[in-house]
C-alpha cells in the first residue's frame, strides 16, 4: 500500500467476511478502517468487525445500502475504496483458494461454491480451469435471491428486488461487472437452494463434521446434500465460506431443520379433560420411542366439546417413518389426530 | 490381532468414544464387536457405533452398569474386551496425541485435557512428561462426578455416588487402578468445572472456533475461561476430545450459558391491562438495544390485582452491564420489574 493511501486510510461495505478481513488488514498494515455494513447483518459479523478496531458503520438496509453509502463517504473523504467483490485483487486472492485445493486433492473431479457478488466464485473459477480444465466448478446461490443464477440464465446482469435469505453474507442484488463476466467464462453452472435446504446443511455439518457455518457459508453443501449435484463416484469440494452466525439465529436454525427433515414433530390432540388420559397417551408415544419435548394447550379451539381440550405436541422422533409409526399407534388406540 | 481371537470378536463398554473406535477398528479387522453403552449416553453416540456395524446393547445406568454387563458377557462367551481406559494399549495409543501436540507445537507449556477414566490423559501425561518433563499437564472433571479428581486429592483410588453431568463420556464413578497410578505420577493437578462453565465453553467454543464440543469435550477450555489455570504468557493446548452431543442438548446447553452469561435475560413485570400497556413497555426496550425473544403471561400469581397482569419476558442483550441499564430505564420510567 502506498504511503500516501496509508495516510487516507481505507473504505469498505460488505455483508459478508470482507468486513473483517479489511479491517484486520488495516489494523495489521497501521492504517484507519471504515466499514459500511448492512443491518440485516447478524450482530456476531458487526461486534468482529468492531473487535478488529474498525470503525463500524450500519446502514438501514441490504448490502447495496451500504455500497452506496461506502461510495459516498469515498467521495467526501478520498479514502481508499476496497470492493468486496468486483475487484481484480480481491479475486486474486480468493484464488488462492483453488490453490490450496489443488495441492491437497490433485484429482478433485468438482469444486462447490457459494455466490453473492461472485468474487469468492470468479477468483476460484479461473484458477481451477487455468491448472485443471476438466474439473468442473458450480456455484450456489439462495433461491430467495438469485442474483447471479438469474444473470447467467438470461446472459446479461440482472438487478434483482431484495428479498430476504438467511444466507445474509449473499444478500446481493446485482452481480459484480466483473465477477459477472468471469462467472460466464470459467463456471458451469450455477444452482440455487431454498432456504430450508441451507438450514439441513447447517444441521447436517454441525453433526457430522462438527463445524458452525453461517447460511451462506453452507450453500455449496445444501446443493449437494439435495442432489442437485451428481455426486456417485465423484471427488468434490464444497467450499464453507464462513460461521458467523447468531447463536439464538443457530438455535432457529437447528429446530428448523429438525422438523423439515421430520426429527422434531408436531401432533395436535384432542383428550377428555379427566385424569389419566395424559398418562394413557403419553405411555402410546413413549412405547414408540417417541420423546415428548414440548406440550402445550390450545385455548383458542372453537370446535370443541366443552368436556374436552385440546392440546400440541412436540415429538423429537427418528424420521418420518418412525413418525407414521407414532401416529399409526396413535390412532390405532382411538385417539383423535390432527397435524 | 491373533486369528483364534478374531474369531470369538471383541467386547467393548464406554460412554464416551471408545466405543466408536472399537467399532471402526473390529469393522476394518474384519471382526464381530460387542459393546455395551449405558442408557444414560446420547443418541447420536449409540446410533453412530451402531453405523459401524457394532452390536449394541444398551444397559439401563451409567458407565459402570455398561462395564458390569460387559464383563459378564466376556465370561460367558470369551471374547476379548478391550478397556475403554485401563488397558496399556489403549493409553499407548493416546499417548501419540502427545507426539502430535509436541510435533506442532515444541515450546507448549502447558496441556489440559479432560479426565473420565483417565486414559486419555494418562497416554499424554506420560508421554509428555517423558520427551519434555517442564511442560505441565492438567486434567479437568465435571465437578458433579470428580471421581479422579477425589482420588487425587485423597491419594487413593475412590468411588464416588453417580451424580448427572452433561458431561456423560467422563461419568465415571471410579478412576483405573493402572489409569490412576499414571496420574499420580505424571499429571501436575486435577481441576474442576461446573456444569454452568461447560457450557459457557462449549458456547465459545462455537462462536469463536467454529467447532462443536460435547461436554466432555469442552472441559478442558472450560477450565482456562474460567481462570482455573495461569494463561498469561503461556502456550496452552486444550485437547478437545468429542463432539459427539445430540442436536436438542445443544440447544439447551446455548440457551442455557447465554443465559449464564447475561446475554439472554428474564424480566417480570406487573402491567396495567389496558391498550398501550405492551406498546409503552416495549418501547423503552427497544430504545436500550434489548430484542424481546420471547414473552409469555404468568397466569398464577395471586398477590396480582385484578386490573394487572404479569408478564415473563426473555431478552436479548449484550452483557450484565446492559441488562441492568434496561432495568433501570423500565424502574426510571415508573415500572414494577421483578427478576
Amino acid at each position: 500500500m502506498l504511503h500516501e493511501d496509508k495516510a487516507r486510510g481505507v473504505i469498505a461495505c460488505s455483508a459478508g467476511n470482507h468486513a473483517q478481513g479489511v479491517a484486520l488488514a488495516a489494523r495489521r498494515n497501521g492504517t484507519k478502517a471504515t466499514i459500511f455494513i448492512p443491518s440485516i447483518a447478524p450482530i456476531s459479523k458487526i461486534e468482529a468487525t468492531r473487535s478488529y478496531g474498525a470503525d463500524v458503520r450500519l446502514i438501514d438496509g441490504v448490502y447495496d445500502d451500504a455500497y452506496a453509502a461506502a461510495l459516498k463517504f469515498q467521495q467526501a473523504t478520498g479514502g481508499v475504496f476496497i470492493h468486496p467483490f468486483d475487484d481484480i485483487d480481491v479475486i486474486s486472492g480468493q484464488g488462492t483458494i483453488a490453490l490450496e485445493i489443488l495441492e491437497q486433492l490433485d484429482d478433485v473431479d468438482a469444486v462447490v461454491v457459494p455466490i453473492g457478488g461472485g468474487g469468492l466464485i470468479s477468483g476460484i473459477a479461473a484458477t481451477i480451469k487455468t491448472l485443471k480444465p476438466e474439473c468442473r466448478v458450480y456455484g450456489v446461490q439462495p433461491q430467495n435471491l438469485p442474483s447471479m443464477y438469474t444473470s447467467f440464465a438470461c446472459n446479461q446482469r440482472t438487478k434483482l428486488d431484495y428479498s430476504y435469505t438467511f444466507a445474509d453474507g449473499t444478500a446481493v442484488k446485482l452481480p459484480g461487472e466483473l465477477t459477472f463476466k468471469l462467472c460466464q467464462k470459467y463456471v458451469d453452472d450455477v444452482i440455487v437452494v431454498s432456504e430450508n435446504e441451507i438450514a439441513s446443511a447447517i444441521l447436517a455439518l454441525m453433526e457430522h463434521e462438527k463445524t458452525i457455518a453461517e447460511g451462506a457459508g453452507a450453500l455449496a453443501v445444501a446443493a449437494c446434500l439435495s442432489n442437485k449435484i451428481s455426486l456417485t463416484n465423484k471427488k468434490i469440494v464444497c467450499v464453507v465460506s464462513g460461521g458467523n452466525i447468531d447463536m439464538h439465529t443457530l438455535s432457529s436454525v437447528v429446530t428448523n431443520a429438525l422438523k423439515y427433515n421430520h426429527r422434531l414433530c408436531t401432533l395436535n390432540v384432542t383428550l377428555l379433560d379427566s385424569p389419566g388420559q395424559l398418562r394413557d397417551f403419553s405411555a402410546i408415544i413413549s412405547q414408540e420411542g417417541g420423546n415428548i419435548v414440548e406440550m402445550d394447550r390450545n385455548y383458542d379451539l372453537e370446535d370443541i366439546a366443552m368436556n374436552s381440550c385440546s392440546l400440541r405436541f412436540l415429538i423429537e422422533t427418528r424420521d418420518l417413518e418412525h413418525f407414521e409409526n407414532i401416529k399409526t399407534a396413535l390412532i390405532d388406540n382411538g385417539y383423535n389426530i390432527k397435524l
